[in-house]
C-alpha cells in the first residue's frame, strides 16, 4: 500500500469510527500527544488530548450527532507529517475538512481536525472567492 | 528567535499581506510547491498554485475584500511541518484558520490554508459541541 493510501486509510477509519459510534477506535485514531487539536464547525479551538477526545465522546454518545460521510479524500504528505482534505457529507449539508496526521509508531496519528461549511457537492465553486 | 516564533512571524506575514493588499508578498509567502491548497469560508477546495494564488490576487484586488487581523495564533511543530490556528477577527464576524507551514530554503512558508465560522471571541464555547 503506497504511503498516500495509508494516510487515506487512517483517514477513512476516523470517518468510520465516527459513523460507527465507537470512541475507542476514535481514541486510538488520534495521536497520543498531547498537544492533539480541533476545531469543530461553528467552534472555536479546543487542545490538549483531553479536551478533544472528550468532545469526541459527547458527540458520539450524543442521540443529535449526524450521520457524516467521507467522500473527495485527497492527501498530501511531507515527510513524517500528512494532511488529508475531503468533503463530510450529512443529510442536511456539506462540510469540508483538514485533518493533519504525523506518523506514529509506523501509523499515521490524527493530530488536528478542522471542518466548517463547503458549498453543496454539485454546487462548487472552484475559482474566485471573496475571503 | 524560537522555531515556534519563526512560524508565528511567518503566519503574520500572511496577514499582513492580506491587510496591505500587497500580492507579491502573499505570493512570497506561499511555498513553490505545485500541490499547495486552500479553502476560503464557505467555499470548495481550490489545488495548485495557480488557482491558489489566483483566488488571492482576485481577494486582494476586491474593493469588497474584508479587513481581517490574526489574533490568538497558537504554532504547533512537527520536524520540518508546522501548523497555526488562529482566529481571524472582521468588522462583521470572527473566524477561524488552519495555516500548514513547511521549511523551505530556511524559511517558514505555506502549504495550506483553510478558513470557517468561528463563535465571537467573547462568547467562546470551549467543550461539549455537535459536530
Amino acid at each position: 500500500m503506497s504511503e498516500k493510501n495509508r494516510v487515506l486509510a487512517a483517514n477513512s477509519e476516523f470517518y468510520q469510527a465516527f459513523l460507527d459510534r465507537d470512541f475507542d477506535r476514535m481514541n486510538d485514531i488520534w495521536s497520543q500527544r498531547e498537544d492533539v487539536t480541533v476545531i469543530h464547525p461553528g467552534y472555536s479551538l479546543l487542545h490538549g488530548r483531553d479536551s478533544v477526545l472528550t468532545s469526541w465522546r459527547q458527540i458520539l454518545s450524543s442521540v443529535h450527532s449526524p450521520d457524516i460521510h467521507c467522500c473527495n479524500a485527497t492527501a498530501y504528505i511531507n515527510d513524517s507529517v500528512a494532511y488529508v482534505v475531503c468533503h463530510e457529507t450529512l443529510s442536511s449539508n456539506t462540510l469540508i475538512a483538514t485533518n493533519i496526521f504525523i506518523m506514529e509508531d509506523d501509523s499515521w496519528k490524527l493530530i488536528h481536525h478542522q471542518a466548517g461549511p463547503a458549498p453543496e457537492l454539485l454546487d462548487e465553486t472552484p475559482t474566485g472567492m471573496p475571503h
